[in-house]
């Protein structure tokens, strides 16, 4: 029953049953070299569940793969470019949407079979569909189970991220072995117009997709919505769960160990995703754990990890390695969920800075050090009740702001 | 009844009835050449109003004035300090906000006299008592009229300023002359490590201090709550209105008309001293007006506003002149006021970029050219209802976020 976890995994291809081809062409006009459509492809229709942006203004892939989740009764893959995010595209984006995921479904020889499709890249620019339509068939022809191409696949969904983000967890359930594998692309700008999270994780467990849905929410609130890059909410971020039930092991209601273990290889898997995008955030130096506890409500805890989080000043003095527990406390306090000053405790690791609202500036020397490191967490312990929140934040720094001041 | 307005004006000294004097007291400890003490001191008490920060961590002297007004009747002037929030500075920080007061009122040689305390600067540390009582003693020596100790106060303010912001409105009602002038200090980081705001307006109107809050609430609404340099609300945020009285002219119910004018010159002094903070904000190259319209509602309005003028990708393509909307319809629909993506027109000034949900590429060389400009405005109409909102925003640039890396 122990489960097993493998870091920068070849991803998909980890999970038996699921197929995948890469291919590049050329959605970018910058040539066929770099890799920008990917298929992953089950033997059969699976169970599956997504989250998508919550932007009202969502891109026409993600109001595409909710309408087929809606509608549809199993999911036989997914098509997926980088290089064009086919958002902002009116009318005419809904009808690529649909398009490619019909070509899909005609390549891989199943006309009628359901596929998801998720764009990341720039945006209010039309989707070039002949070579979208090339790249299918391409694609569709690669398919495999090879390793190499399961890294093909987690490349080709790359933007401005700089590396490939896969993971796989794996555990035995009475003698079958059970494998939850993703690959995910980071919260950095696209080309570099927009920032889109996408993230794919494959399973050959049996669930119903409306437990696979309850578990993937679940594991997206302590993952992917515990991490902030820059604050900025795409048109397009989407996670996608598939489970093919290959394993012929049966996570349902009468059998809560399993349940729990597939939750935790899920969470796992969601979550070391979620922690390799801030890792790979545009032009960051750092990654910081804020961790807020001592709360009222679970909700105030986030407020005040958020607005700390997203905070321009307290972003920069992250970037230049200044322990500013100032701004930590004037973010905490525009956050609105009625801090005491009076009980405030913010430390640095295990360094305290204020404690009950006095500063400590005789323990600078030693959080000074703290700072100096990749990844530091700032506790905040409000004092206040019980509730706790961590996000995963990134610094701000002059790189970013270069990168993305044009397209 | 005309109103006639004058920009960079001397500030206080333009209001007769109102003596101002600043002096250098080294509260940086960087010497004694930097103006960083002002006293602002009516003949006798004035009616008085404010509006404060509504951050939860809120500096000393934010509470000193709030209880002030709460309970005095009348205030004498204004004590206020750069260098130095004296914020999160627990109980010390009380009984120093209430001691400069009190040497204010003494210097001035009415010991009993209610002064307001206002300060801005580095955070965390206390206020250098001893520098502070000289820097009273002396600039209560130094009280004047003379146009160049008004701007003198309006130097000592200041922290990251590049320049000192003063203005004056003046109107005539029944043969006598009602003159409404101010000061503030803008929003950048203090020394540099605290956005604050301050402004200080005098009047010689006969004013009510109930009329008094009112009208300065309706002027702040429409001034120093539209505008957004960095998205960070300090702990020291502070908006004084004292009325002297000394013109005679009653500005009270029974004269709508006056009220108007009145009203209008508050508005008109407010307006421009909330245009020159978003103006000379750190290290900014760009100021663009956020005209949302069309919404179903204000609050909307605002929101969406707000969202576009603090997204860190809005606001680097701003630096970089690259007129992205994309952005902003991202950006806009994260405010998630339930946008219709298929309805929403935006433009650069007067050139359209999209019309109900559809881009026009063709119009793109026009709408490059507009963000060329330092100020530019860029429009959303929603198209939903009949609501609107304008903010003044500023561009991120690397040189903000270098000069804001470290203390």
């Amino acid at each position: 029953m122990s489960l097993e976890f493998f870091n920068d995994s070849p991803g998909i291809t980890d999970v038996p049953g699921f197929k995948v081809g890469a291919v590049g062409c050329d959605i970018r006009n910058k040539g066929l070299e770099r890799l920008d459509l990917a298929l992953i492809v089950a033997e059969q229709p699976c169970a599956a569940a997504g989250v998508f942006t919550t932007n009202d203004v969502k891109a026409a892939p993600v109001r595409f793969c909710q309408k087929v989740l809606q509608e549809a009764n199993g999911v036989l893959g997914i098509v997926a470019n980088s290089g064009n995010a086919n958002a902002c595209t009116a009318q005419q984006g809904d009808l690529d949407a649909a398009t490619s995921a019909k070509l899909a479904a005609q390549a891989v020889g199943q006309p009628g079979a359901a596929f998801l499709v998720c764009s990341t890249g720039r945006i209010g620019e039309l989707l070039p569909m002949a070579k979208v339509e090339q790249g299918i068939k391409t694609a569709a022809s690669r398919l495999s189970t090879a390793a190499s191409e399961g890294q093909r696949a987690a490349e080709a969904i790359l933007t401005s991220d700089t590396r490939p983000k896969t993971c796989t967890a794996r555990f035995t359930w009475q003698g079958q072995t059970v494998t939850v594998a993703g690959i995910a692309k980071g919260a950095g700008m696209i080309e570099p117009n927009m920032a889109t999270m996408l993230a794919f994780v494959c399973t050959d467990a049996v669930v119903s997709s409306a437990d696979l849905k309850a578990a993937l929410k679940q594991a997206t609130e302590q993952s992917f919505n515990c991490v902030s890059v820059d604050g900025d909410m795409s048109t397009n971020d989407t996670v996608i769960v598939l489970a093919s039930g290959r394993s012929g092991v049966k996570v349902q209601a009468g059998e809560p160990a399993l349940q729990a273990l597939f939750q935790k290889a899920l969470d796992q898997v969601c979550f070391a995703l979620a922690e390799k995008i801030v890792g790979d955030g545009e032009k960051i130096t750092k990654v910081v754990a804020v961790e807020i506890t001592g709360a009222r409500t679970r909700l105030d805890a986030e407020k005040v990890a958020r607005a700390i989080g997203n905070s321009l000043l307290v972003k920069s003095s992250w970037f230049g390695e200044d322990p500013n527990w100032g701004r930590l406390a004037d973010a905490a306090g525009y956050a609105r969920v009625g801090i005491d000053e009076s009980r405030l405790d913010i430390s640095y690791e295990d360094v305290p800075a204020v404690i009950q609202g006095r500063p400590l500036p005789e323990n600078k020397p030693r959080w000074k050090q703290v700072v100096k490191a990749r990844r530091f967490a700032v506790r905040l312990n409000l004092n206040l009740g019980d509730a706790q929140f961590r996000l995963l934040a990134a610094d701000l720094t002059d790189g970013y702001v270069n990168y993305n001041k044009s397209e």
